[in-house]
């Protein structure tokens, strides 16, 4: 029998999230006597490398497909964004934050999806419900992600949940939030030497929205000015990757989580459902979302309600 | 604000946890602060009409639809199941027992599916884990809600929590659960003066199987001769709705709640699939399921398996 893979979704370089819960949830399953290993669909980012070596933990194995492995899907269920090979494996269990579509089992599974800012703020819950503890090196990851995911606490998709995980998780890692979040965040904001196709790459979703496919990036930074100065070479590398891939609808959100604000790039069609769902103006592919900082919760239901007639 | 609705199955005379689950869940969400109401989308069969008397609960009322409400799930996920304008309406929870199917939000929600024999299994851990006490009557109706999914803990469906929290419920209802048990199931099984074409629309579901929609009811008895001395009225029912509503193949499970096997009707194509997924004979329309309880963990993923190519 195989060991049963527990996966984070495509690009884990987007968000702490997607390999803290792996590891998070692997740990809980191991505790519980399941034979499991935390894997991969992509190496970390620079903020998952920090938040990995600050806790002494390895970055999961990096793997294309999971059959003959049963798996357990954490912080996604869309199959789009899942392991290529997701449609004909078994999923025992998921756990996720997010919204459910494209998402279908032949028999009955464990689901835990929850709206909080967080998978791991879930899986805290779960390991208090199933009395186990969790060791330090796992609950600095689990709170990296919770940092990560709710940009310290000031994104919407905060809850009361996420800031008691938090806390609960930070008295077990030995850390104070506010100083290791901050070292966190900034870790993860620095563009670096690459290319603009690598950069956009980092944190990228696909939705399929009524007729339309819609890409959705997202980049992190301390300095806007920074990144925009770039636009060109942004727009140049959105339009190359449409194209390429045949999406409609190309947004890339550029979020400085100081302000907790996001400018947003657009190529391709239609521009108006992004005026119209989000409340902008776009101007030259350009637009600005005061207070936007949230895909899940600011851009993709707004727009999916537009485009889904 | 209208009150949340908090909505079982199609056809709740199915089985008792369409109702009791509703009835169970929006005890514990009033418990917990909302605003909301247990409703059905028909009436109760004899077996749960048997069980709401016992413990003095009305029957919940019968909407066509839920808008403007917004929803919670109870004991299904799969939209052809639910309220017939449910994509108009926002689903804010899902407790459900099943595969996961049909299902797609715009936005997150709170999704809790265990591969338990009962939704009220679930839910008896959730009331603890909120730390709300169950009501008499509300654990009665949870209770039965397991004996009927369970037949009394003889289906393959059922699993350790199941007879976990019957044994809870039981206790804070006040009943012997053989004795209360037995009562139930025999109250579920009279046939009545309905004609067939009534009693196989009690407990029926549909489900999409790759390029086939395929009919699966199910009726339990104490006296399968009984039944299938009434077979060709059975076949003309079953044919006559599988031509109307356009059904490529449509099961009937004669399920004997004493002996714990199924006779099998079977009439529409591909008859060859019954046969090579549940690995019987089918002769003149007819099969015997030696051990065969559960649609759901015994007739569904097979025959899915084989349709799904």
């Amino acid at each position: 029998m195989s060991k049963i893979l527990v996966i984070g979704h495509r690009n884990p370089d987007t968000d702490t999230d997607a390999i803290g819960a792996a590891i998070g949830l692997a740990s809980l399953e191991a505790a519980l006597g399941s034979d499991v290993e935390a894997v991969a669909l992509g190496r970390p980012s620079l903020e998952t490398a920090f938040a990995l070596e600050h806790f002494g933990l390895d970055a999961p194995r990096v793997i294309e497909t999971a059959a003959p492995s049963d798996v357990m899907l954490v912080d996604h269920n869309e199959r789009q964004q899942s392991v290529a090979d997701i449609t004909d494996v078994t999923v025992l269990k998921v756990i996720d934050h997010h919204r459910i579509a494209n998402f279908e089992t032949a028999a009955p599974l464990y689901v835990r999806v929850e709206p909080v800012g967080c998978t791991c703020t879930i899986l805290t819950r779960m390991y208090a419900e199933n009395g186990v503890d969790i060791p330090r090196a796992e609950a600095g990851i689990m709170l990296s992600a919770i940092i990560s995911d709710t940009l310290l606490f000031n994104s919407p998709t905060c809850t009361d949940a996420d800031r008691a995980a938090a806390a609960e998780l930070a008295a077990i890692a030995g850390v104070d939030v506010d100083e290791y979040g901050d070292a966190l965040l900034r870790a993860g904001t620095a563009l670096g030497d690459d290319p603009a196709s690598t950069i956009i790459g980092r944190d990228s979703k696909s939705f399929a929205m009524g007729p339309k496919t819609v890409r959705v990036s997202q980049l992190t930074t301390v300095d806007s000015a920074e990144v925009l100065d770039r636009r060109d070479e942004f727009f140049a590398a959105m339009t190359a990757e449409k194209d390429a891939a045949g999406y409609d609808l190309y947004l890339l959100l550029i979020t400085d989580v100081i302000a907790c604000d996001s400018d947003l790039l657009v190529v391709g069609e239609p521009v108006t459902a992004v005026e119209q769902a989000l409340g902008v103006t776009v101007a030259d592919g350009h637009a600005f979302g005061k207070g936007v900082v949230s895909r899940k919760k600011q851009i993709v239901p707004q727009l999916t309600e537009v485009l889904d007639v």
